[in-house]
């Protein structure tokens, strides 16, 4: 039986106190944090965990429960709070804040249950928000989504690209609030406590925009309620709020961010003025015991289909592009947790194929990669399988989303295309050069690189059901499929794909290179020297074994080969993998920003071709037998 | 003496039409690009370019010219066509468009003298437009800004960052123009052509808009004199066009986006179209000859002066990023092309100290790292010498910006502070373990990491004159200053710090791990090995011959030790260096995502204090002298 405002409302405010000295409690304890961040969102906080979210603190997966993503990460000493208030952990916990030993970190991770997506990049949750609310969809449940915003990040062009994106697919599940507390890190922020600044630009972009009081417990209250009844669109709730709330001589005051209130006089007097402020209310009121159970409990297991083998002919040409497409289709035919997401590209990426069988589960993002891969990132943490594509070079865009899934460890199964020079004439800005430094960098990427059309489908299907992050490169031009249908490929592994008992030396290709080490493994051949040629499909992780096998049996000399930066890329990897080995790698890759051009030229002209390929092999093969430099 | 209207408009007309010819012949030529989206775009442009704008054709980098950049960087052939016309360069040349031998490419880069940053990447165009708005502020000048975004182009993120940032610093002298003509790339745009939703949004975030049909000479003539006539806020003129305006087989169809018109009867029928729309005008109407010179030539001469040393002590405890601040201080002082800009952390990043010295070349961007770097892109295209500095992580949000800035050969010097775990409790989102392999994958980024006080402030002077990108890794925790204050640093050294006649490895380290190489160095000796250290601060380029050397000396033996994940950082640099040799590298690196906790804590936790040194030195000392595995 829920309570009646003339209860609630007092009992809310004592849980806002709470919150508010737990919170100070905790930062004190660890030295640092964000206590007065905090303060200022905790009625809005309270209302929420303890009279609006249907949810279970015991079991905080569960898939019909209402979500609260905090995309203001740096105060998460409140959402931890709240959490313990709920009964999801004892309260003595929260004083391990920000320590090696416990999982309640500076900013919130998926190390703890209740945290679906990493947060405290800021303007990212709101985008993970958007994943969560589709993701209702998908599982046809009524659960909804709650996200926090702090005022200072709303600058963040990656909350309105959320923001054009939630209102195109009429997100009415989504309640997001600003916690506008005027104060930024380093100063007061653009807008301060000017609050139309914020309606008028949510209004502009198509959500319902309500502005309260966000220290009146009974607007807050009405202002869910008002969401929750609004149909057609996404709500913003814009809640002026004081930064410090409740500590006399913080409240409202620059310099108070990101610092803790000093153990001793500071902290007891903090504390002192936030117990003063609790009232008594009946001993009969337990708001945690109150909490709604969600409403149902969706049915999210999986029975996927099995997925008809690639349909290629040796020797035929397909682009590993368009054989992604292909391979998406067929999951979004066999698995219903496949969703693919689009940047306006689908008809480069081929994922367009995707849309065809399942449009329900193909998202439109328009020109905006954040939102594109911080969608993927709601959804993946919530049970889709999302293979968010764009241009390889684009994602670049979406760099530090890509870093935060990482530190979520979510299961976003990104495709880039075009990558490299041999995309040819559009020139450097669409070509993709560093994309496998920036995946390789992160250490829970899985890298995958297909070389032709059947690699491309195995691989495309071995990413769906790999665990954490995967990235799967694709390149533009057809090249002749090389594999047989029934050929067998794994995380971490690798073909060798020319091989003979007197190979001077190992060259290691992935993609387009592959079919460059193949002619110049011809063109060597011809002239005398065998080579072995290696298709490194699997960049992150590599199959070291098989590396410095083929190294140590090929005279130490090893020859990679990409259409990549030198850096961060394939040479980088086979280098580390045969660290401790006496083999040397010499790497073949672009060395320069290119020019627009032909895919051939530019591959000759960049310094990857088969004739390079041979330079290097006859380079490396001459100075090892000794001959001049 | 100016045409009057009737004369004019007939003569744009005219030109505009000329303009699709050109474009639509050059991409036929090439058989690749755009030129429906140039159609669309011809009437405006042909409008900017010869009634509007005051440049000189002979001399584009004029500093007192206005500036047009073309945010929709795919419509690049008619860029060419109207700088053609203006007599840039012969018309013929257009037709060598996409071909490695002409600068023509498939995007502006500014290999061409008239483009001031490349564009392609969509979004960005309009971020270097408010660096070089701003740009115009610092020299004084009177100059314009113009430029031209597609409609797709408006779901970037980036652009509504840009948006706020050039509404707050009340930039009149920017105008916009969004070409709407509705058709994305696979589909119709978010919006097609409801131009209220473009109009309500920039006037919510504090622009003017002026809403005209795109296709009407005398409404776009209008349009330009309004923009210039508003004061105290950027205009946004909304122009409705169609795609492919001028052919009627291509007008306003899906399908014809980044699509040549087929050489032969498809061209010859789109050519005869346009040819049929040119209409008489009087023999000495040439629009070329009337284009006004710039109303003045800004002095841009810096005569900077020189910069106090560092004044530090020996053994002094003082932050890197804390250094920085006071370098950039001095700079701010000397020289008035150093400008900086934040995005709401200058009080950790201390730049603040630069907006002591210099308030009104200090650029606030609040939380917007896209239009931070976007505008320093443009700032120092203008003759800037902009220092942008956040957070190291989060310049990974502006990972596309600082691609393109590579593409560009800007000269921004971006700062990045906070780098590594040894930030410490704020926990893994707050830590930049990805930064080094950003930026070392891009051919032309120079990278500097200094490992003390006086380090730092070298390395930044450096940084201010040494040409095109540069980035320098910063650091929180206070560490000892190991050099005296009249130190030498060259882009591409490094410091031998312990050596001797007997060392059996090399340990490379910079930044924070110096010191954490030093102690291990020092235990080493204690217990009978000496060893070398190294201090890495130049980690693009580096000291190939020096590190070759000091390997060679050292039983070819190396230990790289870095606060940053192990792929694309300094072991990898490291690695290559000596690629070539017999020496072999040995990686010390983070290799999982790091937990809050303290910094010495999480530094010997993920393997990278001193006492991990010491295991790896001897485990490579020992192997290499046939120890047992």
């Amino acid at each position: 039986m829920s309570l009646d405002r003339s209860s609630l409302v007092p009992a809310l405010k004592n849980m806002a106190t709470r919150l508010r000295i737990d919170s100070i409690r905790s930062t004190s304890e660890a030295g640092s944090g964000h206590p007065t961040s905090c303060c200022s969102a905790a009625d809005l906080v309270a209302a929420l965990f303890f009279a609006e979210m249907r949810f279970d603190p015991k079991e905080p997966q569960h898939p019909g429960s209402d979500r609260f993503v905090l995309s203001k990460g740096h105060a998460a000493p409140v959402l931890y709070a709240a959490w313990a208030e709920a009964g999801a952990f004892d309260r003595a916990e929260l004083l391990k804040l920000r320590q090696m030993g416990s999982d309640l970190e500076g900013h919130p991770t998926p190390r703890l249950p209740f945290v679906d997506v990493a947060t405290g990049s800021l303007g990212q949750g709101i985008c993970a928000g958007v994943g969560i609310a589709l993701n209702a969809r998908r599982i046809q449940s009524d659960y909804r989504t709650y996200c926090l915003l702090g005022d200072g990040e709303s600058a963040e062009g990656s909350v309105w690209e959320a923001a054009n994106v939630a209102a195109a697919d009429k997100l009415d599940n989504l309640c997001a609030i600003t916690d506008v507390n005027a104060l930024g890190q380093s100063q007061p922020t653009m807008w301060q406590h000017d609050l139309d600044q914020f309606a008028r630009r949510w209004r502009a972009f198509g959500w319902h925009a309500i502005v309260i009081d966000g220290h009146d417990m009974n607007a807050i209250l009405d202002a869910y309620a008002e969401a929750r009844a609004t149909t057609g669109r996404p709500s913003m709730i814009i809640a002026r709020t004081i930064k410090g709330k409740g500590v006399s001589f913080a409240e409202g005051k620059d310099g108070w961010h990101g610092r803790a209130f000093k153990k001793g006089e500071e902290l007891d007097r903090a504390i002192a003025e936030l117990e003063a402020q609790l009232v008594p209310v009946p001993s009969d009121v337990n708001l945690a015991d109150r909490i709604p159970k969600p409403a149902s409990r969706p049915r999210t297991a999986a029975n996927p289909q099995p997925i008809a083998p690639p349909a290629y002919k040796t020797g035929e040409q397909v682009a590993t592009r368009e054989a992604y497409g292909t391979a998406l289709a067929k999951l979004g035919e066999a698995d219903p947790r496949v969703v693919a997401l689009d940047a306006d590209v689908k008809n480069s990426t081929f994922s367009d194929r995707f849309e065809k069988v399942a449009p329900d589960r193909f998202y439109q993002n328009f020109i905006a990669e954040q939102i594109m891969i911080g969608a993927a990132m709601g959804l993946a943490a919530r049970g889709a399988i999302p293979f968010p594509s764009t241009f390889a070079c684009f994602l670049s865009r979406a760099a530090d989303f890509i870093r935060m899934a990482a530190i979520s460890n979510v299961g976003i199964k990104m495709a880039g295309s075009h990558a490299g020079v041999s995309i040819g004439e559009d020139g450097p800005s669409q070509m993709a050069l560093e994309d496998l430094a920036m995946c390789r960098a992160q250490p829970n990427i899985t890298v995958l690189y297909p070389c032709d059309g059947v690699s491309a489908e195995r691989l495309v299907a071995l990413a769906a059901y790999h665990p954490g992050p995967v990235y799967i490169r694709t390149s533009r031009p057809k090249t002749p499929v090389i594999y047989s249908p029934d050929e067998t490929f794994a995380v971490g592994g690798l073909k060798v794909l020319r091989e003979s008992g007197a190979d001077a030396a190992t060259i290691v290709a992935a993609g387009v290179t592959v079919f460059e080490a193949l002619k110049a493994c011809d063109q060597l051949k011809a002239a005398g020297t065998s080579v072995r040629v290696i298709d490194l499909y699997s960049v992150a992780p590599v199959d070291r074994q098989a590396l410095v096998a083929a190294g140590t049996a090929t005279g130490g000399r090893i020859v990679t080969v990409e259409d990549h930066y030198a850096a961060g890329g394939i040479g980088d990897a086979v280098a580390e993998a045969v660290g401790d080995t006496a083999i040397r790698v010499h790497r073949v890759a672009v060395r320069e920003i290119p020019h627009s051009g032909k895919p051939e030229e530019l591959l000759d002209r960049y310094g990857i071709s088969a004739r390079h390929i041979v330079e290097a092999v006859r380079a490396v093969v001459g100075k090892a037998v000794g001959a001049p430099a």
